[in-house]
Parts: C-alpha cells; sequence; structure tokens
C-alpha cells in the first residue's frame, strides 16, 4: 500500500520536474521519461537527439513530398505530438504477445516493423519485399542451412550460439518464455522474459508476428537516417569473407574519396542533391536513397527493397544468379530438389529468377546513379568488366564442383553432409568466400581485395589445393592406419 | 674554450626569446625548451599541445574529487609551474641507469611508471595489479613461451627480433649497454647507448627497475586522455587473431555507432556522464573510465587495474578461464607443472584463479556500465549468451586437443616441443585464435566476426583438418621415401 | 536542322546563366560547364570544390617558393583563367588517340600526365623515375609474370579479368578500339570507345603514349593534395597482403595517433610545418612531401619519385633488396637470365641495384624527418631492428626456397611454371605475404601485423607445413590411385 502512494508522488514529483519541450511530448510519454530518465539515461538521451524527439507528426507531414519521410495518411490520435516512448512502445498493444502491464500501462519490449509502420508504411511494404526481412526463414526453412550448422556450430544443436552466430544478422525468433519479478526503484515488477533477444538481427521474428528491425539500420533510439547512411552500419554484416561489401569499399576510389571528406557530406538533408550533399556514394546512396539533381529532378526513387537496382546476387550461394523474384526463397527447388536456385552445376532454376529484362531494367536503374558522376562509357565499360568477372568465377566455382563431384564418386568423400569433410570446406570457401569477393571487389572498383586479400589468387590456389588433397585421399584410401 | 662560451651565449639567447607562459614554466624546463624547440620541433609542439603544459600542480590539485586526474597529495617543491620536460626527465634521477649530465642536468632517456606517480600514484598503484603490467615476465619467465618463440621466431634466438615482435606489445628490457658521443648543434654530447629501446610496451621493463609504459596509451608528449579513451589506442596492441578486440568492435553495433558519431563524443570531460558524453561506448568506457549519471552520482569508479571489470580471461591461452588472483602468472603451475592456468584437458587451476563468488563481483561491476543503456533483461541475456559461448569454445578446443594427444600417442607428432609440427600449429590456432575470437565477438556483440571472419566456421574446419591430417600422417607413417 | 539551332540556342541559354566567378573561367570551359552541369553534376560541383577552380596560373606563379605548387616557367596562353575542363581535356589535343571533335571543340577523355605537365612539370619528371610510372611494363615485360597470371586468373588469358586484377592498381592500357555514337541531351553525338577505361592505375598507358595518372591519388576532378596526403589514397593499393603498408600504420603508434588526432591535422598547407601542422607523419609526410621547421628551413624537399627516401625494395620479390637503379626492372636479368633482382637463393643482381652509399644516402633523407619529433638514438637503433628484420626475413625466405628447390629435384613439382602447384603458391605466399608484412611491421612499428596477423608466426608455420607437404608428396609418390 505504502509503496502505491510512494509511486504516485513520485511520478507526480517526476513529471512536474521536467522540462524538455513538454508541451509536445504526450502525457503517456512523460511517464516513461519520468523514471526512465533516471534508470536508462543512455536511452533517453539518445531519443533527445533523435529527429523524433523535436519533430511532431503533423510537421512531418507537412513537408514537402521530396523531403517527407513520413509515408502515411492515417493519423495517431494526436498529431500535435512528437514521437516518444509511449507512442512506439505502446502501440498495437494487442498485437504483441511481449505486452505487459507496466505502471499502468500496456508496454510492449520489442517495438517492430509493423509499429514503425504507422508512420512509415511504406518503407515497411518495401522492406518486405526485401531478402532481409526473411532473413530467418530463407535459413531455418531450408534443409541445406540445417546441415551447414551442423558441421560448422557445435554437433549438438545450441539455438544460443545459433542466435550469437547466424542468426544475429539474419535475425533470430523472439518469444515470451516467462515472467519474471525484478527489483526497481519502485519496488518489485513484473517483466515478460524473452528467448532469442537482445537481437537486431534484419529478418528477426517478433512478438507481433512481424519480421524485420527497423533499428538494424537506424539504431538506437535516435533512429539516425544519418548512421544508416554512413557505410558503417552495413558493414556490421556485410564485412566478413562472405559478404565483404565493406572491405572493398574500404578500397574502391569511392572509399578512399568517402574516408578523406566524410566531415564534407551531408548525410541528413532528404532529398540527397548529387554533387551537393554528396561528392562520393555510400552504400546507402546507391542502394536505398531517394536521389535528386539540382533542379530536384528525381534521379532515383528513394527503396527499401534495396535490391531492385541489383540485378545478380553475387554472395551466399554457390553461383552468381539473376535475383529471386520473391524475397522469401526457401521455396526454390532445383532438380535435385535441393532450396538452390542453381543446379550444382550452375544452370540457374530460372523459373524462381527474375528475367533478363527485369535484370536490365534494375542495371539501368543503377546507372542512372553512376552517370551523375561519370560518363556514359565509363560507366558501360565498368558493367561489362563485372559482367566478364560473373562468367569468370562462376566458371571456376564450377571448376572445384567438378573435383568434389570426383570425390563423391570415388568414395573418398561423403555426400550426405556436403559441408563436413575436409574437401567439402574447402568447396563451400571457393564461392562463399572467394569467387563472391572476386565479384564484390569488380562490381565496386576495389581491385586490392579481390586480387591477393581473398579474391583471385585464392580463388585459384583452392582449386589446385582441392586437385592435391584428391590426390592425397585417392592414394592413401586403400592404406591402413 | 670558445665552445663553452658560445653554448652560454646561446642559452642565453633561447632563454631570453621564449615567451610561451613563461612564468610557470620552471627554469629548468625553460633551458629544454630553448634548444630542443629547434632541434625536436615535433616533441616539443606536441607537449605545448598536452594538459601538463597547461596546468599547474595546484591547479591541478584544486579540481573537485571527481574531476580530478591528480591522486597524489605529496607535492613538487613547487606547486605552481606547469608539468614540463625537466619535471619528469630529471625526476627521481638517482634511480635511473639511464640518468646523464646533460648540460648541467641530470636527465634520464626513459620516463618511467614511477616518474609519472609523483603525481598519479593511484593510478601507477592499480596499473601494478593489471596483467599488463607484468607482461615482460609472463612471457619471459614462462618456459613455454620459450618453445613459442623457437618454433615461431627464427631458430637462433635473435633479440632484436624478439623486441620486434612479443615484446613491442608486452615491452621490451630496456638496459643501458654503453655511452655514445654524438655531434650537436652545441658541439660533441655524451648519451646513454640503450638497448631495447625504443619501446612503449606495456610491461616494459625501465632502466629505474619500474614496469609499464603510459606512454602506450596516453602517447607521445601529449599524454592525451582523449587518445587513451579512443579505441585505436588499444588496437595496436589489440587487434591480431590473438587478440581481435578492435576487429570485433568495428563491427559490433557499439562501433557502428561510434564511428558514424564519434564527433559528438566528448573524450575531454572528467568524468564522463552517461548519455551526455557518450551515447555510445568506446574500450576506456567500459574497462577503465569513471563514470557518473545526470546527477553526479558514481556509475562505476576509474580504474587502471582494466581486469576489474572481468571475470573471464578468454584469450593466449589454451581454455577460457576465471581471471588469474595476481597479474604475475608465470608462477602458475597446474598438475603437470606447467606454466598454465588450466590442464591440457581443460580442468581450472583454482588455487591460482579468483573465485566464482570474485567472478560474480567483477561481472556485477560491468553490468552496471550496460544497465545505463540497455535494460537489465537485456543485460542479463546477453552475458547468459556469453557464457555458453565459454562453454562450447572450451568444448571445441577440448576437442582439438584430443587429435592432438592422439598424434602424440601414435608418435606421428613429437610432444617436447608442442608448438613446432603441422598438428600442433593447426591446434595452437584452434585457441590462439578461432576460440578466443568466438569469444570476443559473443562478449561484445560481433557476431559478423565470430562466425566467418575467423570464428565458428574455422574453429570447426580446424578440427577437420586435423583429423584428415593425422590420417595422412598415420596412413603415411609406414611409407619408406 | 533544327537540331543544330536547337543546339546554338541551347547554348547561348546556358552560357548566360552561368554565374560562377565568370571572369576567370575561360570561354571553352564555360562551354564545357554548361551541359555538364546538368549532364555529370557530380564531376562539376568536384571540379568547382577544387584549388584549379579558384586560382588563376598568375597566381599561382606568383606564390612564394616554398608554396608554389606549379613548377613550371612556361606559360598558357592566358594566365588569368582558372584551370578548368577545356584547359586539361584540350591540352596537347593533337598527341591524344582519344581526341574527337564535340560540339566544335578538340577533346580528349584520358587527361595524362603529359597534360598536367604543362604547369606541373618538376612533379612529372620525378614521378617518371618512380617505379609506379612503369607499372605496367614491369609486369607486363616480365615474362614470369605471364606465368603467374597463367597461374592465378582464369587459364586462358582475359584482358577484362586482367584489368580488373592487377592491372587494376598497375595501371592498364588504354586505347581507342572504335566510335559509338550516343543519344544525349543535344541530340546524337560520336564518342570514341576506348578498352582498359576506366582505370586510374599509378603507371596507365595513355592514348597520347605517356604513363601514370596523377589521379591515382589525386582523384577525382578536385585534384585534392588534401586527398593524397591521407592514408585512405595509399591504402587503396597498399593493404592486400602483398603489400600491407596501411594495415601495419593502422596498428602503428603513428596510425594510433592519427586516427585520433586526424581533424587536429592540416593537410592542406604547402609547405607542411613539423610539429604544427602535423604532429604525427602519414604516408605522405615520410615518402613525398616538402618538410620545414619553424623558421620555415627546409628539413626535406619534395619528391614525387617516392622511393629516394627509401634504401629497400621490401615487397612483391623473392627478397628484399637494395631498389632497381632505374624505374623500369623488366630489364634486371640474373644469373639464370629471369627478370628477378636476386638468385633464387637471394644474392643480389647488384649491377642493376643501388650501390651501399646510394643506400645509406636515401636512408639518412628519411632519418632527417624521424629526427623532427624522435631523438637520433631512437631513430638509429629503429633502423637498427629494421636491418636485423631484412636479415632475417631474406633467410626465412631462403628456407622455403629450399624445400622447393629439393620437390623440384625429386620431381614431386614441376619447375616449368613456378608458381602453379600447391608447394609453389605456399612458396610464393612465404615472400609475397609473410616476409614483406613482416618487414612492413619492422620498417613503421605495427609489431601486431607482424606477428601473428600475417607475420612471423606463418613465416614459420609455413616452412613447416611445406616439409609435411613435401614428405606427403613423397611418400605417396609411387602409390597408384
Amino acid at each position: 500500500m505504502f509503496k502505491y502512494i510512494f509511486r504516485i508522488f513520485l511520478l507526480f514529483f517526476l513529471f512536474t520536474a521536467t522540462s524538455f519541450a513538454e508541451d509536445s511530448i504526450s502525457v503517456e510519454t512523460r511517464a516513461c521519461l519520468s523514471c526512465h530518465r533516471i534508470v536508462t539515461p543512455g536511452i533517453v538521451k539518445d531519443w533527445e537527439a533523435s529527429v523524433h524527439s523535436k519533430t511532431t507528426l503533423k510537421e512531418a507531414l507537412n513537408k514537402n513530398s521530396l523531403s517527407k519521410k513520413v509515408s502515411t495518411n492515417s493519423t495517431l490520435a494526436k498529431d500535435d505530438i512528437v514521437i516518444g516512448c509511449a507512442e512506439c512502445h505502446t502501440a498495437n498493444s494487442e498485437l504483441h504477445k511481449d505486452t505487459f502491464e507496466h505502471n499502468g500501462f500496456k508496454v510492449h519490449i520489442v517495438v517492430s516493423p509493423k509499429d514503425c509502420a504507422i508512420c512509415h508504411s511504406k518503407e515497411v511494404e518495401e522492406y518486405n519485399k526485401n531478402l532481409m526481412a526473411e532473413a530467418y526463414g530463407n535459413l531455418k526453412d531450408n534443409p541445406l542451412y540445417a546441415k551447414l550448422i551442423k558441421s560448422s556450430l557445435e554437433p549438438s544443436p545450441n539455438t544460443l550460439s545459433e542466435n550469437d552466430a547466424c542468426l544475429a544478422c539474419h535475425g533470430t525468433k523472439v518469444e515470451v518464455k516467462d515472467k519474471v519479478v525484478k527489483n526497481t526503484m519502485l519496488g518489485e515488477m513484473e517483466f515478460p522474459l524473452l528467448s532469442g533477444w537482445p537481437n537486431n538481427g534484419v529478418g528477426r521474428i517478433n512478438p507481433d508476428g512481424s519480421k524485420g528491425a527497423c533499428t538494424s539500420c537506424h539504431p538506437r533510439h535516435s533512429f539516425s537516417i544519418e548512421i544508416a547512411r554512413k557505410p558503417y552500419t552495413c558493414s556490421q554484416c556485410h564485412k566478413g569473407p562472405d559478404v565483404p561489401a565493406y572491405k572493398v569499399y574500404v578500397v574502391s576510389k569511392h572509399g578512399n574519396i568517402f574516408y578523406s571528406e566524410e566531415k564534407n557530406i551531408n548525410f541528413k538533408n532528404t532529398p540527397l542533391k548529387a554533387g551537393e550533399d554528396f561528392r562520393v556514394p555510400t552504400c546507402a546512396t546507391c542502394h536505398v536513397s531517394l536521389i535528386v539533381d539540382s533542379n530536384n529532378n528525381v534521379i532515383i526513387e528513394r527503396s527499401h527493397q534495396m535490391n531492385d537496382r541489383l540485378a545478380w546476387r553475387i554472395f551466399g550461394l554457390i553461383y552468381a544468379h539473376p535475383h529471386p523474384k520473391d524475397s522469401y526463397t526457401a521455396k526454390i527447388k532445383n532438380k535435385k530438389g535441393l532450396s538452390l536456385p542453381t543446379e550444382l552445376t550452375g544452370e540457374f532454376v530460372k523459373e524462381f529468377l527474375i528475367s533478363k529484362r527485369g535484370m536490365k531494367k534494375r542495371e539501368n536503374k543503377m546507372k542512372k546513379i553512376c552517370i551523375s558522376c561519370h560518363s556514359t562509357s565509363w560507366t558501360e565499360n565498368f558493367f561489362s568488366k563485372f559482367h566478364n568477372t560473373i562468367k569468370t568465377t562462376n566458371e571456376q566455382t564450377l571448376e572445384a564442383t567438378k573435383i568434389l563431384l570426383k570425390a563423391w564418386e570415388k568414395s573418398v568423400a561423403e555426400p550426405s553432409n556436403p559441408f563436413d569433410e575436409t574437401i567439402e570446406k574447402m568447396w563451400v570457401e571457393q564461392w562463399l568466400f572467394y569467387a563472391n569477393s572476386v565479384r564484390f571487389a569488380s562490381a565496386m572498383g576495389g581491385a586490392d581485395y579481390g586480387v591477393f586479400e581473398k579474391g583471385r589468387w585464392y580463388l585459384n590456389k583452392n582449386i589446385q589445393n582441392m586437385k592435391e588433397w584428391l590426390m592425397f585421399l585417392l592414394k592413401t584410401k586403400e592404406v591402413k592406419n
């Protein structure tokens, strides 16, 4: 009883002490802030630095069409408040399995794209067409992934390890497991106990059933567009040998200029004006952002689908291939019934992939961006070189595949799990580390990476190593030991 | 004779010409500056940029207790002077074997922690409890290190190579070898000739017998707190595959935000205010700095011991294990008499390691920092995942160890030096490169690194490679060649 | 007919609308800008940010001798104009095979060092003494390179792949292949079709016969001296395991301070004043820039030869060796007739290499820079350690070479192409990846890189691996499979 009186008193005291642009902050958010300013100051300060904390929905809706970042017409109950804690953490509360009673409010822990869609519907819609939105299922629903996990994580399945590894980027499944009572500054309180949490993976399965985490790229309570536009953000998941986009960018001329001139680039403006806001692109410039010319003519529309300027998928699978038609790829089946967009020998499984015309259309979108700063000849020649690289890296992957097929045929390796023996792991690296690296280097102009760092040198060395390893396997096959 | 008159004249001239905040610079330091402004302008300018050059001891002592960086009560002879060349390079001169007569002053080359302790006694005391302070002896007094060196540097011992390799970070032994006469702008002068110099390793053995080099992290004559707080400093020694802390930080969400927002972080303030001075931590934030909340309540005390917020030692040794009780680890002996904190099969040598209670205490200190910006559930779950990683990486190291033990048992490898044969080197990489990398990635949230870059993929591939290599060794054992 | 009237009208309109510092822009350049402001805004804005767009030749010539960046006395027809599009893209037009008729002007696409030499003759002259200027021929005219390519790119020669790989940094041969008609905003126009383009490699063979691309380091239309002075520029080609200069810099104390203090460094000033403009060097500081002391006394002259402060060539070839006398190295022949500066067993081919005296002279130049910020003892000791590293890394390369020679002798490897079998590729990595990395780490103080990242650990592991691989080859030689 005393506890409750104390709480009410404290809340009252804190309310009146709050001074931050109070009028435009909702009563509910002010209640959140009153305690969280003390218990999690980092979160509150991060939010205070955001555009959300300084912009009412009305102001956001009144921006001109090129500058507008809010894409919905539906309004909140009140549109003259800024977007604070309560606006997101109590939205759609009935849909969230992680909703809990918290000082009189129905709060949920995991804010999801469905919540963000209240204001940013177009972006969420586009994102759902993105392979990333399906990043969880695209792994977990593909039987080959289970085999890869079995041979690359612990022998016995371990969810925590999987969450810490592949699913850290792909997204975990966040579920309410139990409830837990904790001591807080306001006495004992009950909270939901989540599994698969914390996680900001791009295809996270949220407790409301939605997919993705906008904070992957717009972290964390500042929801910053600037951070999302900087290559450091993409690098979190696109840096390793399986997706070395960032490493290649760094040694490209674009990267060279970016790091030298970063302070002169305007990461805030919407839309981005070519030549004025930037004289060198970042990842977002070419793959996501709305770009206009000096007269505000649109060069390219914003896209959170991200791959709609990309014709080829150049990593993660055995051969480079046209982008899948659909973002959910686990449904793809090749002739052998495997969930792969190509046969083992490289032929495309065309029915699931975009057409040549579709590829052309996407490539043309990308070229529009290139020619803001490069001549059309420059651009055309650049793409010709890239297409040549697609062809030769696929050929060299096929060469490695043939060695593996021979090892299987001669029974010195065993195909039931294609990922667990040494020669199989060599083969995996051929496409997962080397062929893709060469392609990234070619696509983005980072030759240094594509030659000796993880490129053509290894692509060829690996073929030779596989040959000699196979020779040792064959020659020692009959020896008893 | 003429030479001396010239010198006196020159010194007089230069003295009077000096204009830099002259009153608060000691006469001795002004003498240093008069020549060194000309012969080593870079050093002088670096010092001029320092807090030392602008703050008298009295001013430093008068700061309020949270802001104070000077921890001693003992005062210099004069406390109204700034800290210049002479204050450090002539301090404790009788203790320094590298002290030499230099234009009428007793100067030593290598300023040591003992000199710094005149003003910063608490920091030096804490640092001495740090494993880093013993980084020289922890290697050189451990017989296993001699074996590693024998198989990883040149076959015949070479001090210069060792100084250039392991001891560059660990610290060399700096000794006076001889004297040497050099021509200078003031005529011939005699200087001590040092071996093991230059070096800024963290456990450097100084000519005054003290251990460490404060300039490792506070380089070089600016003694900057800002530089020490930036991750670039730690990365000098904590970036390679043996200690990939920096590489993991870069691909963590913390790193993502740091690089995007670096310009908005206040690296100067003492104490650091959570949420205000920083909205994202650097290495120093979590491992060293004094942090307060908005009301100047202390969240965590400053610590130059650095590992007192760390329960587990996760790198450099075969298995992750509780931190050693004592900073000098060469005295640890396991059942086989090896200087290792675990048995070869992973059991902890408990008497030398901190207790479970001690571990809990340290981990709780760290969690206090986490919950400035994260909920307690977030924090608890994060540590659960980390503990799972400790367990599984130790298991997978054990799996590799068993393969090695079999190779020794079957006499296809020879255990007298456990580091020199191929299968032994594979085993070393299992724990020195891969298991530790997975742990760092788990501890700091850099999944990208812990999977394909140097993580779980290799941890498992290496076990398979060791198995097949052992098979080749066994199968070819009896073949004459 | 209508098209031409339209063009004239448009040009007239655009001319009069142009407002940018019009008086000092030549009529020809204004014509370029009138359209290109619209079709390639990025290029125009980049140029607008340059010194070229803001400085007339007269102003540049009137700078005092230390600040002057223009080294020619010959003047343009008009010296009161700034350097714009037409000044470069129509210069020496008769020499350029890529010159074409473009709206009444004779324009060429590829601006070459010969064009730049009109104003910057001294820099171009120095650059021609640089190995980089011959980077194309030094590869293509060396028969060993053809063998390396054959075993490291696709089996069948592919010019696009070669341009995308080695020649991306070394420079391609740019040739006019054909003409092509394109639709533009001013109707159909004819352009030359180039092969080997785009490319900014350091030894690019230009359509006017000249060698090099100043934009390699001074990109792209801002021709920035600041960008050239930042390490990000060098890193484009000097980061991979074959030339890990940048990676070593990053983990050196210099790098540590650079990244921490980058914002305080003056990258614009000419000359650079030691201690004032910089308190930590970048690549350019030590290898290229003009440096003065506080009294404007020259510490070191500017040099675009770049290697005239370097005694040893430490990468790219089997053994570290004195720098070649001449920048064109394909003419070097050792006793076996191979285009190598050493024998296979390490002896120097002295007649083609600089003398000991020449080496001393170059090293002394470098030391002059060191002693701006370091004592002479520090500097001397640093070089002693480096010389020791040269010696030991050459010894360890010899050890690997002997294993290879044995493999050839025993006919388990085939020497006609020394780069295509596994044991040969291991040998290549010994010197191309590991020995060089250790040397860079020693030369620049980046121990972390030179030990476990790509250094001494691998240098020794590789020798052991080669021994055991050779053993497997020998033991399985007679086995039928």
